[in-house]
């Protein structure tokens, strides 16, 4: 099948360092190529694939030095040339949200939209009622629940290359926390249930700018009181299967409606149970007493962190590798572009049937 | 005429206080309504007009307290209702950059594209030589210079209704700065030129979020050295005549390619001389040794102010008038809708001119 798969500007495909879109992007493609298919990643200019990669800017948007830039219009570039080879592809697989909506009208039925962010935003009710055609993958039921009546066809959840990631048998005593410090992150939870167990804590990640105040005055003054707890800063591809492989548990105590949150499933890929709060698309992801646990507050957490220790790190491997493969996206995804070509397809006239 | 004005979303038509395309709009619209033309308006439900109001958004976007919204899609909702009513309208006039493109690509021939922002973006030049077929009006001649290559139509400079302001022959005494308080402003100059001459000046301006910092660390401390300093915060449109009026010059000590500066052709309107630095629109915009003058530096400038007092406000204010006014402006873009529309009209048949 001709495939074009459309990512996001923002950051590399795939990322440096933080990213999850253009994560994910990266590794369906290049899922695809190993399954024989022909894919054009249209992506900046920086991007690693194994997929015909059409570079449609120079470098990805927010690390570019330029002093001035518009995202609108590097998107709206790259959609129009999407556009002009269209006959190219049999179809077309965007990743950025809604912008391509009014380019793709004439043939919206061979493209497919996943929608990576949370949808609960004032204004989208409105773009997905106006535009109807085009069919909508979303990452988890969970993600869908503001926007019922868009045109869904199918959750697919995320996936990620299983051979990036080396499961560990034998944990190093440690919990993980992996991603960036935020407050609907809640890192501050993830601090309380170690000092609870009397764990040490290992946290790794980035600092945004607009997070520097939260970091400063609520997170920097519990790792002072807390010397178990070690901020190691945000690490890369390179580094997590150690990070996460030496984990006894990954706690993830989010408190927002996270999409799909990619890092569970990363800690399942190197065989380490994830301890999450009950919020967004935890229960679509953790199977409890298989591959962790889901918790309602910090005392079932710090609970559900001995349990955790308890669980077959060989069997969370395995049900990463079934379910959250890179290989099995792409196979969910494959499934999905044969529906879009079959119902494109005129009914063959009876002649021809004769 | 039939014509559909449409405008951005972030402020109100007119806005509340602070901001220029929106205002810039509101004033147009009103303007052709008053030569007679029936003019639908495209914003935010708090639009103030004499225009038949289409309401795409229950407020403007900046003030929303909403706390998750979407710019991108809610001009998306609005652009596709101006497609849906389009045929209704000779003219589609947009004031929204570019994002209108692809979904008008079927009739660029009858709306026009004016472009209210700086043009020196990384991204842009790409946008505008994929859609060629915009006809697009720039505010300035300067704010043309890094897309030497896009398909101008004209240049048509602002223009502010000659009724808001009013003009006074006897100012008070002090120099005048409005505006923005942000580097580019360069609200520093104002004190020192103001410090230099010995003369009171007044600062009426804004300090947004991200300017915080600038204000605390640079102008502050300049303003507890400069007792003749008064600095009054943000005014609306109900105060700027009294405020303008009262001055014996405009400062306008900009140091960035401002693409217009609405506020050059207020102080006009109020009488008041504009002593600005040769930077972006100011040649165009100020006429030397009748409406103002425009400077170099710091002590041209305050040789200027000197100057200026002994202009003739009356002609300041008839200059205004002439090529500034709202109506000044509506008559020249609507040559350009009959120019439009002329261009589109197939030749009438042989037999009908018989």
């Amino acid at each position: 099948m001709r495939i074009a798969q459309v990512a996001p500007l923002y950051e590399a495909v795939p990322p440096r360092l933080y990213g999850g879109t253009e994560r994910v992007v990266a590794h369906l493609t290049d899922a695809l190529i190993s399954l024989g298919h022909q894919v054009t990643l249209f992506a900046s200019a920086e991007a690693r694939t194994s997929a015909a990669l059409a570079p449609v800017r120079d470098q990805a948007i927010r690390l570019d030095p330029a002093p001035l830039k518009s995202d609108l219009a590097a998107h709206l570039s790259m959609l129009h040339e999407v556009r002009r080879r269209a006959a190219d592809f049999d179809v077309i697989h965007f990743h950025t949200d809604l912008i391509q909506f009014p380019l793709f009208e004439h043939i919206a039925g061979r493209t497919l939209t996943t929608l990576h962010g949370r949808l609960d935003l004032k204004d989208l009710p409105e773009v997905y009622r106006r535009w109807r055609d085009f069919p909508l993958v979303s990452i988890s039921h969970e993600q869908r629940r503001p926007l019922p009546f868009a045109n869904w066809m199918a959750t697919v959840h995320h996936g990620v290359r299983a051979d990036l990631f080396a499961p560990s048998a034998a944990p190093r005593g440690y919990l993980a926390f992996l991603g960036r410090i935020s407050p609907e992150k809640r890192p501050d939870r993830a601090i309380r249930i170690a000092q609870r167990i009397g764990m040490p804590l290992k946290i790794a990640a980035k600092v945004d700018k607009v997070d520097e105040a939260y970091f400063r005055e609520e997170i920097a003054p519990m790792l002072q009181d807390a010397p178990q707890v070690e901020f190691i800063g945000e690490i890369g591809d390179a580094e997590k299967s150690s990070f996460l492989g030496g984990a006894e548990a990954l706690l993830f105590p989010i408190a927002w409606p996270e999409p799909f949150g990619l890092v569970m499933i990363e800690a399942m890929a190197c065989g380490a149970p994830v301890v999450a709060f009950n919020c967004g698309s935890v229960p679509e992801v953790v199977e409890p007493g298989v591959t962790g646990f889901i918790v309602e507050d910090e005392e079932q957490a710090a609970a559900a962190v001995q349990a955790a220790r308890r669980l077959d790190r060989r069997e969370i491997r395995r049900r990463f590798e079934t379910r959250f493969s890179a290989t099995a996206m792409a196979g969910r995804y494959l499934a999905l572009y044969d529906q879009l070509l079959a119902q494109g397809q005129p009914e063959p006239p009876l002649a021809a049937i004769a």
